[in-house]
């Protein structure tokens, strides 16, 4: 069953009218529309924005569910956090299968019905990780849609038998080959790219690779990546995740990387951190590089931060990119829903006939108000079927 | 009355316990206090944290209770977006006690129990924005303090007259002097800086100054403030609101104005902005600077963005200084709270015997918990006094 009428509701910023989902697809926005043989929804004259787009998390790594972390590690060092995080999922035995099904729910809950999520995989926790998120993609197929990433965590050249597993993780299914700061983490650029390029092109998949690298060191590697990608012919198969090189101030050496990842129709996703540069939502289009963002890790060993909410992340782009007016706020809401979509290489989440039938029904006055107030949530669909009412999922988290 | 006792409360993480306030102020913490009296309330087991303090807003300007604001100018040029807001609050009618009164009252239903409000004077609106928050900020006493700084928003060279208003604002009584951009907006820093430093000796009161010049023209202009409040001894007088140049990426340029602020005891405050350089939390301790943090103006013709929660504000604190650890997060929090107060030249709002009988209530399990999720307040204390109950004030706003 996914046919479904919604009535009195705004599209966007539109006065209330109606929309018609039709086997899994919008079929028309109108009034007085023909809803024969749908379910009727009632949205109260509140307003539809598209089905949300979580292009960058980790769903193997959320402690919900668990007693609040104490967190005594701080940010400082990058390798000292990745450690802890490895022993500290030892220690509470976390379960990857429990741990995404509460992550992902929580995200669908907030109207996302499309996540990405890298999952670790290393030479202690092996495939497991894995496997259990792939049962949750599985399990959740008619809530949310998952990509996976196969990402090596705890480095690749550094921790040997790692490549091996990451060539098991594509066999078992992952959906892209991840890929870590090949200078910062692995110190070795040629041995990192060259390993996750080769197994990529092996299981003729695409990359989505984590750059914290900053500045020079950041746009170094990327050059690299670039080199390799264009070689190899990846259009379109390309994401670069965070790039927070691309917010450094020098023109002359950001310029050509942003020409040749438009080229390479190419993804960036970012949580329009805070705390580092990164690339901005206006320099994203002006280069037709697909644009998505994501909460990354939430509420785990890395920091207490995030809910899995991307319409408060939608906020956060919009405070990172400087957005303030109307037209600027559906920029903002964009990158975290059709935009990301795009960024996964999937079909664009938007109001119109013939788009798939994604969409929340969410509180507020106005989209911009929606997007800087991020109220739970009254009802998502999900191809025609409602999986959320009032901030919570129809399925149980475990 | 103002005696309380608050049974089962948690003390920031602590076990539940007994805060009881007499007089206004915190006279023991513990069990089984000798409550008689005291008007009594029980937390829940639910954590106290200290007054929260606003320390840099404008109460005079939000559009909070009017119809949605749609914002068709953006954020790209100061000045057009300073002439859009003083024709739109003259086409509105805007009421400045009216929108203080909102304003101050939302923000203390978050739990703030101090706020710094900077109010525009010019010579369009003149001295009625000052009158308008002065009636709030007498009528609020027993709710939230109010500080006034008399604030040339639209200019001082620029527009003859707005000097001797400033100077009949400090006989009204505004608490403070302003100030803002003497390169970018008046474009004569000497004419600025020298009009304004001269009204604040006249009337024996501090300074606090916009400062949103960036890079090496924020570095001058910081540096003939510097030179002015040293030349006058301005000890504890002066505050640099945003001060972005102190976010710039060289520290040769940036230590010795921090090193002159610290000598000074000046205060600088925030927003934890994530579109610009910023000061940032550590770095501020290290050199003695006193840190304040602020909404800044809330859902306004600047922007769709804040709504006068400052516990939400400690996560944007956080996550522009990039504080993770649950030591790192109690600093985020301090901000908002004794370290604003302390900013504002008040005393620190600390959960201390003998310190103001100031504090909220607050969901969480876990102050780092209660920081990223800020749920509405269960409860909010002025001086022993309840003031906020289930993030409603018990005075009704007009």
């Amino acid at each position: 069953m996914s046919d479904l009428l919604i009535k009195n509701v705004r599209v966007l910023d539109g006065e209330p009218s109606e929309i018609l989902i039709r086997k899994g697809r919008i079929a028309a926005i109108g009034d007085n529309l023909d809803g024969a043989g749908a379910d009727v929804e009632d949205a109260g004259g509140r307003i539809a924005i598209p089905g949300l787009t979580e292009a960058h998390t980790h769903l193997d790594k959320s402690l919900l569910g668990y007693d609040w972390y104490h967190n005594d590690v701080g940010g400082g060092n990058l390798m000292a956090m990745i450690d802890n995080e490895r022993q500290m999922k030892q220690r509470l035995g976390l379960d990857p299968h429990v741990q995404s099904m509460r992550h992902a729910l929580q995200t669908a809950a907030y109207g996302a019905t499309l996540i990405r999520s890298h999952v670790d995989i290393d030479t202690t926790g092996g495939l497991k990780a894995l496997e259990g998120v792939l049962e949750t993609a599985e399990k959740l197929a008619d809530v949310v849609e998952i990509q996976t990433v196969a990402f090596p965590q705890s480095g690749l050249m550094i921790a040997p038998g790692t490549a091996e597993l990451l060539d098991e993780a594509m066999k078992m299914g992952a959906d892209l080959m991840g890929g870590l700061d090949p200078c910062g983490v692995d110190h070795d650029p040629k041995g990192h790219l060259d390993t996750i390029f080769d197994l990529a092109s092996k299981h003729g998949k695409g990359i989505d690779i984590h750059l914290h690298e900053r500045g020079e060191l950041g746009a170094f590697s990327m050059e690299q990546i670039l080199d390799r990608a264009e070689a190899l012919g990846m259009k379109g198969l390309l994401t670069v995740s965070h790039a927070f090189c691309l917010g450094m101030p020098d023109p002359a050496r950001v310029t050509p990387l942003l020409e040749r990842l438009g080229a390479l129709e190419a993804s960036i996703m970012t949580t329009a951190p805070a705390s580092s540069p990164a690339p901005l939502v206006k320099q994203m289009a002006q280069y037709g590089i697909r644009f998505g963002a994501g909460n990354d890790g939430i509420q785990d060993t890395w920091g207490p931060y995030g809910n899995g909410d991307m319409l408060e992340r939608a906020k956060f782009v919009g405070l990172r990119s400087n957005l303030r007016s109307d037209a600027e706020m559906y920029m903002a809401l964009d990158v975290c829903a059709g935009g990301g979509a795009e960024a996964m290489g999937l079909e664009r989440r938007e109001l119109k006939v013939g788009a798939p039938g994604d969409l929340g029904i969410v509180e507020g006055v106005a989209v911009a108000h929606a997007i800087v107030t991020h109220a739970p949530r009254k009802l998502v669909v999900k191809a025609g079927r409602v999986t959320a009412r009032d901030g919570t999922t129809l399925m149980d988290a475990p």
